[in-house]
């Protein structure tokens, strides 16, 4: 049976849509980069991304309104307002890193500057991989779309080819 | 000195807006998306992700610019056309998987259905971390920004404040 005949049988539920609501959008990612570099007032992100106002003003209200980031008065002025990461907007670093290192490796065609290193070891973060819950690496040809029904049966199969999953 | 500063001293060599030139949009992710379930014609596109006709030709022409999806003939029906992931749209996978754990965790409310599993041992795929070179778990507190010249000069320091970085 081909895909999409699986696809139909299954109701799918996946949050990529729900997280690209929240993060699709070119400068939605750029405004995210900027504040984990630490910017966090609207000036620094307007002259550093050189972003129109309006627009800059429209997605960090939206990213606000998605809990990303948190928009609260400025410790050393109570007069200004600043953006920080929400617990929500920390989670979003493993995309980023992610696409930044597919960006290094597929589009920029120049290695990245300044480089992301782990601060025990002074080295450059490892590749982000999708892993098994052993730590093994996996490829797209590891992996399998499995029921969630199914799994709680203990009966796992792929649902395109209806093979049984981990059967030892 | 302010974060600001630091960024303004560094020339900013980042991948990230090349990557998201190819892939910030929230329709070449769904189509991506797509792809990676086994989609590969234009109908099957047009009629499991409901996106006007015209917005899909854009992005499927869009991404096979990028390299990210090739156009050929189909095997079974030459006058067909076909759309499938290259190695550089299957390095996407990391991302996808991250962005999809991260909606799932904080916007979607529903367990994601399907479940993607590893196919060895049928069990779901770990949360995609960013790690350090020998494997730790690393959060936004345990990453620095150092130049990549000082890291050839084996003096590496954090941008912002200048702290070694990895001394022993």
């Amino acid at each position: 049976m081909a895909p999409i005949e699986h696809l139909k049988r299954t109701v799918i539920q996946c949050s990529l849509p729900a997280a690209l609501e929240a993060m699709g959008e070119r400068w939605s990612f750029m405004i995210l980069r900027a504040t984990f570099n630490g910017l966090s007032h609207f000036e620094q992100f307007q002259t550093t991304l050189g972003i129109a106002r309006n627009i800059l003003a429209n997605r960090l209200t939206r990213l606000v309104d998605h809990g990303i980031l948190e928009r609260r008065a400025c410790d050393d002025d109570r007069r200004k307002v600043e953006y920080r990461l929400t617990p929500k907007g920390e989670a979003l670093l493993p995309t980023l890193i992610a696409l930044r290192q597919w960006g290094e490796k597929w589009e920029a065609g120049t290695p990245n500057n300044p480089v992301l290193v782990d601060a025990q070891e002074g080295k450059p973060v490892a590749d982000i991989l999708v892993r098994a819950q052993d730590g093994r690496p996996l490829g797209l040809h590891d992996l399998r779309w499995v029921d969630r029904a199914d799994i709680e049966r203990a009966e796992a199969r792929c649902i395109y080819t209806g093979e049984p999953i981990g059967a030892k």
